[in-house]
């Protein structure tokens, strides 16, 4: 008989559902749909960097994706529905009341932004990070060690801790706080107290100072040195963390009913995007899954025997079950790698916009065309040349830390250079040069998973530039001198999330032989040059030595 | 009774002369023309860096500018013109015959680009000079010691040395070997032997390695040892060599009639183009006088009693009488500097002509009119945003070496470097830090100066950038915290040809009198932002750092 599960990506901007037959992956529909509340640009403020949700947005799109999904399948696929599993982005939590629901669903907080949850990228808790950090270097345990050693005003602690500061009325009302990842699957099953709510070995791992070896999450003590504010939630929030194979219950009768699914479908842990993504892309013990588009965000995984609990020196996090249950999964990435080409796009459009946007000689009409047009062939242009260039005229050095640095050693004061400009210096050379930097910093990863002792088998590419960019991928591949697989889906996570799904529905009795049965295949492979990838490791060790001087004089 | 003196001053692409009342220093009239072969591109090649001008260009120019600027001056006026003098390029030299004749006017070489003058851009050169170096750091004296100790490949040996291995017919009947600005003079003075032309002091000490310390020119065992093919020139050539306010002789009887003058005119030496602008533009000693265009020219003189023989190090060469006869002349400059920001315009120029060039949106026209409009754009707009920004935020920190560069400590191997970039580095920012990079470059010159003993009074700006670009001159001011002068006319060289005619003429018996005397005065003067200047010496730190950097670590 046939069983089908269904994975949902909840990004930044939009969330998709697809529907996967459970036993060989094949995908029968997708769904995608914007936040609306999101998109007409509501709760936010980025001049200072305030980036809220609504829950209100996740359930309507909840409902909408797979309800739109299931409507695109053959009659009689909903019956056979086995599992649901959820993936979102992180760290992104909300304070619940003690049902464990948020309150910007109850009607004295829905116009509230600090009842809603705080998007990863929100920024706001600059100065709460800080003092964590500075407590955690103070303290006789360092609770940031599996994290990196660098706590960010992108996670759990230090955006809930602003928001008590700051609200007074969310204060009061506060019985626990959620991630994203887990009040989805408590939504669906029918959770009615906080206490409840199964909580994300990934989420709480990688971002909320969440580790074994402590007893769970920082002591109380050190939270209420921290703010007496703090005091009492980590009583009222968790000690134990699940993996995302474990069931974390059925559908309530009514999410059954809202999405024309039965009660018996069992709902999967959840777990953040990347992390669900590297298992839809088919990550396996030492290779080395890339999820490439703005920025990166790398994972890969090893044995508990080949690690234990030494730390590896200068990545984002090393957490027990994060990607593959039994598996310790480690986290590392690049700030910018597709956002330093629009960056460079976006210099290259100012006499665009600048001057021709201001031109009489054509009517409004034709001049935004052109000026469309324009833009949006930049970046196809730039490459079309920069592909033309060889590798022996790479005397462009740039660095890749436009948007600071997260991997190896987060330090966010960085910033990038470019040297050996000459007057012959043309765009298309500056773009290969940014495309060069984007992937020395990739090796530079490679080379601290190495030199940690973390061996690289393979290497994965998923997202938008690994799909839609050979240029960037093959220069990728000549730098880390490696071959390089891209998925064919371009829905990677949320068919890691399927995978969960079945695992957790019992289709399988583990992640792994989901990942088997359900993978995607690849829709291409990359060999490095051989040549190239010599010419390149000379530009390397310049591109460090040029990134050591601006580290050490310019930026500290 | 009314005296008036006519300046010629012959630049790359053109030359201008200007009727001047030797009395006061009112302009009359001005006369511009380009060299017609040269403007069809003959005897080009720019991909191995060939550039010749044959001297028919020149002689039509003569007679066209002269002629010309006559022509638009009240009746009468030629009577009472008593003198002439040439400013040109250099190095810029051609072989001649025994008559002094260069040898592309004689019927068998006209169309030899080997016996025409050999432009001071012309880089076939650059083996030679190598040699030059090697030898003269090997020998009991260095002869490029006054120049700077580095020979180039744009300076008179190296391009002689050259154009003989290389072209067996000149070398058969070559004799000697002539300046441009020698040659002029001579030609209408009616020089028919070449050992009878006057040699500049100003081209032979900077560019030929002339100086009295070792009897004039290098030992001829020096240079048949550099290359047994230059036996024999030092003999026909010169010994001595003369400052530029000494008559060379008076007008032929064929050049006065060309011309419409009479043979009473007096014609002063020749010298470069920045020396005699730097006269024209008002030098006194311990003034640096900056021509401000692609590159800079900067000039400065000293007091024999303060410098005598010893060495300014790493400036492009200091020259007794080479600007102010009696004085020590001293040279240096930067490689890039508008070439700088028209690179950078050239980059943002991409998508304007890559992919705006080729839409079919619009008819031909329309688009090649939308095009030039937004190029010529560029950088006035770029200036106007540049212009709102405060220094205090000026993070990003560029060097000026795109085109490498000549002083201090020339070094033509290194590049440029943009650092400090971030996400939000606009194009308005980054030009700003290239203005910035390109003032820094100033100061390392007038602190070079300074730390080699030479103080510095006042600063004079000439050239294209001085008189069109404020917010450039206001961030040099600013940078060099000094107030700078510009000059009101824009013929500041031709002005200074005048005031070496009219001291060569006798009208005044020393070129600082004409200079007092016939001033177009200052068209403004920029004052230095205390504050600014405060900010920027902190970069400027930081500018020296990335520089040192860059040169001992990548461009070595």
């Amino acid at each position: 008989m046939e069983k089908y599960v269904i994975g949902l990506d909840y990004g930044s901007d939009s969330a998709r559902a697809i529907v996967v037959n459970a036993l060989t992956g094949e995908t029968l529909a997708t769904a995608v749909q914007y936040y609306p509340r999101w998109k007409a640009g509501k709760y936010c403020n980025p001049a200072i960097n305030q980036y809220r949700q609504h829950p209100l947005d996740y359930i309507e799109v909840l409902e909408g994706t797979v309800t739109e999904a299931l409507a695109k399948c053959p009659a009689g696929t909903a019956e056979k529905v086995v599992g649901i599993a959820f993936d979102t982005t992180g760290s992104t939590p909300a304070f619940t009341d003690a049902t464990g629901t948020p309150l910007a669903l109850l009607p004295e907080f829905a116009e509230n932004p600090n009842a809603m949850f705080v998007l990863w990228k929100d920024h706001t808790a600059i100065q709460e990070a800080a003092e964590i950090n500075k407590l955690a270097k103070e303290w006789d345990v360092d609770y940031t060690a599996y994290e990196g050693g660098i706590y960010s005003s992108e996670w759990f602690w230090a955006k809930a801790l602003h928001v008590l500061r700051e609200d007074e009325a969310v204060r009061r009302k506060a019985y626990s706080i959620v991630e994203y990842c887990e009040w989805l699957p408590a939504l669906i099953t029918g959770v009615t107290k906080s206490d409840d709510i199964v909580r994300s070995r990934c989420a709480c791992g990688h971002k909320a100072m969440w580790h074994e070896k402590w007893g769970g999450l920082p002591s109380e003590e050190f939270l209420t040195k921290l703010d007496p504010l703090l005091a009492g939630f980590r009583e009222r929030l968790f000690e134990k963390t699940e993996t995302a194979d474990k069931p974390v219950g059925t559908l309530s009768q009514e999410w059954a009913e809202r999405l024309g699914l039965s009660t018996d479908v069992v709902i999967a842990g959840g777990a953040f995007d990347c992390h669900m993504g590297a298992i839809g892309a088919g990550i396996t013990p030492y290779t080395f899954v890339r999820v490439i588009g703005t920025s990166t965000c790398d994972v890969m995984v090893a044995s508990y025997e080949d690690i234990g609990h030494s730390l590896i020196r200068g990545i984002c996090g090393q957490v027990d079950g994060s990607v593959i249950p039994g598996m310790i999964g480690l986290e590392a990435g690049q700030s910018g790698f597709g956002d330093i080409y629009a960056w460079f796009k976006h210099v290259l459009e100012f006499p665009i916009r600048n001057i021709l946007g201001k031109t009489t000689v054509i009517d409004k009409e034709t001049r935004e065309r052109l000026i469309e047009e324009t833009i949006c062939n930049i970046i196809p242009e730039l490459t079309r040349e920069a592909e033309k260039i060889p590798v022996s005229e790479s005397t462009i050095i740039a660095t890749d830390w436009m948007n600071g640095r997260r991997t190896p050693d987060a330090n966010q004061l960085l910033k990038g250079t470019i040297t050996g400009l000459t007057l012959g210096s043309s765009a298309p050379r500056i773009f290969r040069a940014l495309v060069e930097a984007t992937a020395f910093g990739s090796k530079a990863i490679a080379e601290r998973f190495r030199s940690e002792g973390i061996r690289i088998d393979n290497v994965i590419g998923i997202g938008g530039i690994a799909l839609k960019s050979p240029f960037v991928m093959q220069t990728l591949s000549d730098v880390l001198d490696m071959p390089i697989k891209v998925c064919r889906t371009d829905q990677a996570c949320a068919l890691g999330a399927a995978m969960f799904a079945a695992t957790a529905a019992g289709v399988y009795t583990k992640v792994e032989d989901a990942q088997k049965a359900m993978t995607s295949g690849f829709a291409r492979e990359y060999f490095p040059n051989p040549e190239n990838a010599k010419l390149y490791q000379e530009i390397y060790e310049k591109y460090l030595k040029l990134g050591e001087f601006t580290e050490k004089e310019l930026f500290c």
